[in-house]
């Protein structure tokens, strides 16, 4: 049974973490999900890739011209040479041996016959004669040298040669590169798929403008995060808002814990008195809650949990309720998780060293994230700037997050150090495209 | 007719466009396409908003408490309080005035009654007396200031208040204050469809390892360009493989061109007597080339033409087909014209000042685009670092792209520096996620 609210804590018994100890706990209890296969070029974008693929053939195959141009003999060399044959990109057709004096035309791509060892370019040479459109014979005016403009057999990618390591992320270059090694299909490890959840009695869906019942608010939480995960790359369910009643949150949080890895909910764990979930998950489905409360703003509610569900290992990260709180905490918490479980081996943001355009007139006792976003350096500076996405980053306010690309690390309070200033740099994690 | 081989022209016609000059044309021929009306949150992801969306409520829609604790009048000060009702979140029963020496319990989100004028956390308070688990009367420790933990109406967003501007690229954040103001249709700009296509004899699709025929290769820039722009959120087409065929390319391009906005090829622009990309363009569709070299390595053969068909403006870039020049000049200049056509105020690549950790031991003659990723600062530094993707930057080495998400710009050879050194600070143009 929940507690009568007169015999409820007046404190939080949730000890106030650290950043790092809480970062490290989360780190700690995300595990690498286990593989897959994937078998379209579509499927495998955004997965770490979970073996090691070695080209099994030489690529090119064959002498290729980087030119289009003439295959020669380089000990021929500048001056006349009888046009004895063409090799065109793609032609399969009868292979021929150079003999000395004579050249062939080959096009980019093409194989060099056998007997050259070098190409020269269509632009050092002259026609000299021709026959009904085709040339009989043309003029090298630049000397080659040996092995000039030819890819010879194996110089983009020796057989065997290690073409993408196990742990790499598979993105449109490594397509490519699986495309050119002959590979459609590869070994993946699997990504975790996202619940996200809402709760609390006030939260309402799709009420119309001028329509919102009196005490409610619209859930912005939820498609905000289910947008975030799906712009990553994950799947990411809907499941729904979670009312203040014991048996809905818990209902609810079942039926999220039965079909996803990963649940992510807003809400519900500051000290209100409807604050079910904490007791829902360590009460009624035994999970472990490895911490209930953060030194860090906004986001001091932050709550994890993990454990088993029907034989597999969950997360829940219960965020706070207030929009830019949910937003700030998805990115610190969240995202490095599902990163780690995806396989990435740096799951954390890149930290980029930025300049702040405004000042931060009083630090917080607690590390705070502000909204940013990146401007390229100035001239004659090597220092990118970071641009306030509002000069309110009160926690409810969630204009403060739009466009940022940037949360800003503002170092707490201390005893020497009381405010920022414009100019000053402070590490900055990239939550976005730049 | 296309020209018999022996007439061809010897030297490129096409004069050699400096980059600058060339990126300047790509920019003023990319039109910004039509709106366009996204009706779920899905659906508006990566589009840019073609209007100001005002807030037509204020929000809150009420006072409303930060915290969970009481709701009290400061004009009380400390000391003990009655308890005369509750205020949870989302409830909308009757609602209460606040006496003087009384108080109502009130939890994160919900309603402040009439006549409090501040909020006490719950930490700041002791229980007195209960009954039956209810709370009668608690004492106040820490006297209340004015408006203390209330949000007033309208204080996260003002009736009225443009909370999106037009020109804004919707993402996470941006949804989140959509559905906070209730807005679930918007109008947008259209993207551009894509259609990739590539061209040559030797290009192939689909050969199995160890089957590949002699003289050919596997396509690997059309599986590459096409997850490139679909995982930068862009429909794209696979137009397959255009044959050194007159009739074969015309027919393949005015079928993507049937299809799209924008037609990225590869291959069929340099000196080769079968490079008829150029000529269907221009003398069978009309097309005006606006470029056909430019002073860049790599990517020296990057042709862009447009012209309209069936009504409608369609641009058509038509890279080298070395695989590293495709992706190379696919994110130089087809990136940012796509964006600039979605819409984007600012679609050109973000540049960060990098440090080069090798030696570029020979500046070319033309500007130079190298592959890199970058790490973050080193301890000390506020200038991140670019680690090279490969030593061997050759234009169809394509392990030179993994992982990259960097081009680094590095600068032609000129009479005082024809080297870079590790240390050396150059721009970088953001290509992918940091």
């Amino acid at each position: 049974m929940v507690e009568p609210v007169a015999s409820r804590r007046r404190e939080s018994p949730w000890p106030l973490l650290s950043m790092d100890e809480s970062l490290a706990i989360v780190a700690r209890e995300s595990p690498v999900l286990e593989t897959l296969t994937c078998s379209t070029w579509g499927s495998m974008i955004g997965h770490i890739i979970a073996e090691d693929v070695h080209a099994a053939e030489p690529h090119p195959a064959f002498p290729a011209s980087i030119k289009d141009g003439y295959a020669v003999i380089t000990s021929d060399g500048g001056g006349i040479r009888h046009v004895v044959g063409v090799t065109t990109a793609g032609h399969t057709g009868g292979s021929i041996e150079l003999q000395p004096s004579t050249c062939a035309r080959v096009s980019t791509g093409s194989f060099v016959p056998l007997g050259a060892d070098a190409v020269v370019q269509v632009e050092d040479t002259k026609l000299v004669e021709q026959k009904d459109g085709e040339e009989i014979s043309i003029e090298i005016t630049i000397p080659p040298t040996l092995g000039q403009d030819i890819r010879p057999i194996g110089s983009d990618i020796a057989q065997g040669e290690l073409v993408i390591p196990k742990g790499c992320l598979i993105g449109s270059s490594e397509i490519g590169i699986l495309a050119s090694v002959g590979r459609t299909s590869v070994s993946v490890i699997r990504k975790p798929k996202i619940g996200v959840l809402s709760t609390g009695n006030e939260v309402v869906d799709d009420a119309p403008i001028n329509e919102l019942p009196f005490g409610k608010v619209r859930d912005s939480n939820r498609p905000e995060l289910l947008a975030l995960f799906a712009s990553l790359g994950y799947e990411a369910l809907n499941c729904g808002i979670a009312t203040d009643e014991l048996a809905d949150t818990k209902n609810k949080l079942m039926a999220a814990l039965q079909s996803c890895d990963v649940i992510v909910s807003s809400g519900g764990v500051s000290m209100g008195e409807k604050d079910l979930l904490k007791y829902v998950l360590e009460k009624e489905l035994n999970f472990t809650i490895h911490f209930g409360r953060v030194m860090m703003k906004p986001g001091k509610p932050t709550t994890f949990a993990t454990g088993m569900y029907e034989g597999r290992k969950k997360l829940v990260f219960a965020l706070p309720g207030n929009p830019v709180s949910a937003w700030v905490t998805a990115h610190i918490y969240v995202v490095p998780s599902i990163r780690r479980m995806s396989g990435h081996s740096m799951p954390d943001a890149t930290i980029l060293r930025v300049k702040l355009t405004s000042d931060v007139k009083k630090l917080d006792p607690r590390p705070e994230y502000m909204r940013a976003w990146l401007s390229s350096p100035p001239a004659g500076s090597d220092i990118p700037l970071a641009v306030m996405t509002g000069s309110n980053q009160m926690s409810s306010r969630l204009t403060s997050t739009r466009g940022a690309n940037l949360l800003l690390k503002i170092p707490p309070k201390s005893a020497n150090v009381t405010s920022l200033k414009t100019g000053d740099v402070v590490d900055a994690m990239v939550i976005g495209a730049l």
